[in-house]
């Protein structure tokens, strides 16, 4: 079967890890940086060479287009991010960015047929980190008009700019309404990402299948109690881990009285002094509620359950405790489930078992550019492993042979669904 | 009143500091390493130039004795040590082995007159950081008899050598009766130290008197749990912090039970991997009891307890839990608390009135040589501030002026009890 060019995919993602801020420490290429830039004239080039129409938009999302035989038909997108954390990796991102790229080159030197139009989006600001939680998924949300004017002034990214201003100094005027697509012409959205877990390596997989990002619910909580030395009185202390031990009990309890279906935990807790020989001052813990099921994205509206908990429990230890939601990319706090497009899923376990490349289903991912178009438009994920399950990081790692499987998962499939029946 | 010099405390800490493994990262002046040989040489010529008698033992204590005018009276014995932690300060130990050559230089030039003989004792190896956890106060041990030949040959230091193996590569034979002392010969032991805690630096206080060591039970507990995604089914984990967070409600259940005179808490906890999207693999807690009652001492034994607590939670939550005791300094877990002199500390208050230091009681100090000789011989210590509390660390800082009114608290009280009635 036809493959993708190995040769071409090291040399994009080695030439794109070029566009980096702190060469030597990991890749970084922020959003609205000289490296984002010098990432996305490198894509236009490279879309260019194979004759792509290739324009921008008000966001500094790079598109890509290849028309098929019916011009007025939706369009099949295909893509991923070119911006990174800091400190991130070569992969996260670009390696769908690249997939999508090389996927038109074989269509280009192969003069494939193909009925619906196929275009490349390459986004911008996709990571949270950089303007803070709740920023990222940014030019998915331009594109599908969810984006707002005062997301643009509220947060800073870690040189004091709000997004308006960054984008500014970037040459971009941000402008919505000229973002927004017509969303009643893209057929389709296809993502390919690295899995950023330890699924696909533990089980020994080539490709991983997405059937739904979950709905997610995120609080994080702290606990402010008091510094004393261990010898400090029983009655008189204000210990915060003894609080943030008894909330991560309550947490598990309200969970499971929710039921089948909604799942979650405290993952996460930090301890300060965190020695031995103190009373612990504060403490911080992350809670995490999951579902598959949009049936249930209210019931993991905890507040109200967390609320009632921390008053018993600010009684109990004289600890003052603070509850806040940790809204997640742009979307209110919890987050309904993304569904995937279930023919495609089986379209690419057909061609996985064609390209004889093992593949599983795996439910697990966090966000992406993907969730945010899964309401919006039929989508599809491909994953291909990492690494110690290892993501933004310098340690990130994805060989290129995987990265080249998932690539020709998306060839064929892209293939597939550009024709129609 | 008479006061010691400041300059020559500021020289002594200063050209000790520089006997150091990791110039520009703190200070690193292990047990029996080339610097601490280099710190000894300088100690020893210092003692010299004021006429001491100097020796060293077999484990390489140095010891400087100048006689009072009863050569048979037992001797006051004033110091500290002069190893290190690992990028450590220039103060934990040094601070009181200053003071102590200070303290008697000060009696050379002015020919202070003295009935009991005045020792200076300068030890190694009293950090446990350096051969592992319960190696620490080596030398004091070594110096009342309660040392043993296996403790020699059982732990490490960072080279990978035993203690025996560093002492022989360091030119020493270690020889456990020749380093006994004759304890009827001692007739009290004084240790100034920095306080490793922010007790004086929030009281604005000059000078910390301590009336206890307090006796401490210490306790480690693995939780060995399953690490999984949010969306694993509840009825299936195996959360490592939901059963540390169990325990720690546990221990403080258990030790309220106790009573008044015992306190403590679990005050540190670490969780494996941490992360919000995962159910938490491993945690470690670390559980500290204390009391400042000899009677209470089997009391805070809560082996039996603890296990109970554990077999119950392992049943509720499916995590493996190991609990080891983490005995400390070479005593068996719990540790006695070590009572000071009261007189002396009595004594010590009307000298900080004389000199118009201000001082305040603190009965929070962990292990130092004089917990271990105040079982044998009246033992007494003097706090100097610690800047923010911090010691064991590069930024560990005390004032020279803070430790000169520390030396000079020191000076007097020597200088009154070494003069018969």
């Amino acid at each position: 079967m036809m493959k993708t060019n190995l040769d071409r995919i090291i040399n994009d993602i080695e030439t794109l890890a070029t566009f980096n801020a702190t060469p030597g420490e990991g890749v970084t290429r922020s959003s609205y940086s000289k490296e984002d830039q010098q990432a996305k004239d490198y894509l236009k080039k490279e879309m260019e060479k194979i004759g792509l129409e290739v324009w921008e938009d008000e966001f500094a999302t790079l598109f890509g287009r290849r028309e098929g035989k019916d011009p007025d038909a939706p369009a099949i997108m295909i893509g991923s991010h070119y911006d990174s954390v800091v400190n991130g990796g070569a992969f996260d991102g670009a390696a769908g960015v690249v997939a999508a790229l090389e996927t038109l080159r074989v269509f280009e030197e192969n003069n494939i047929e193909h009925d619906y139009p196929i275009e490349i989006i390459a986004m911008n600001a996709e990571e949270g980190e950089t303007f803070g939680s709740g920023s990222g998924v940014s030019n998915s949300r331009a594109m599908v008009g969810t984006l707002t004017q005062e997301e643009l002034d509220l947060k800073k990214n870690r040189f004091g700019e709000t997004k308006r201003e960054a984008m500014k100094k970037y040459g971009l005027v941000p402008d919505l309404e000229a973002a927004k697509r017509d969303l009643s012409k893209i057929k389709s959205f296809i993502e390919l990402h690295i899995e950023q877990g330890p699924n696909l390596e533990a089980q020994n997989k080539d490709i991983g299948l997405v059937e739904y990002l979950p709905g997610i619910g995120r609080y994080i909580v702290k606990f402010y109690g008091e510094v004393a030395d261990s010898t400090a009185p029983m009655n008189n202390r204000k210990d915060a881990l003894l609080a943030a031990s008894k909330f991560t009990l309550a947490v598990n309890r309200i969970i499971n009285e929710l039921g089948e279906g909604i799942t979650g935990a405290v993952g996460e807790m930090h301890v300060t002094p965190n020695s031995h020989q103190f009373v612990p001052e504060f403490a911080e813990v992350a809670v995490e509620v999951r579902t598959m099921d949009p049936e249930l994205v209210e019931k993991m509206n905890l507040l109200d359950e967390f609320k009632k908990e921390i008053k018993t429990i600010e009684a109990e230890t004289n600890v003052k405790i603070e509850l806040t939601e940790r809204a997640r990319m742009g979307y209110s706090n919890p987050t309904p489930p993304s569904v995937m497009d279930k023919d495609t899923v089986s379209l690419m376990e057909e061609v996985c078992k064609d390209l004889d490349y093992s593949y599983m289903i795996i439910n697990k991912g966090t966000g992406h550019d993907a969730m945010i178009t899964a309401e919006f438009i039929p989508t599809n994920m491909i994953y291909v492993p990492s690494k110690d399950g290892i993501s933004h990081h310098p340690d990130e790692w994805t060989d290129y042979e995987d990265l080249q499987k998932g690539a020709d998962v998306m060839l064929h499939t892209v293939k597939k669904l550009s024709k129609k029946d």
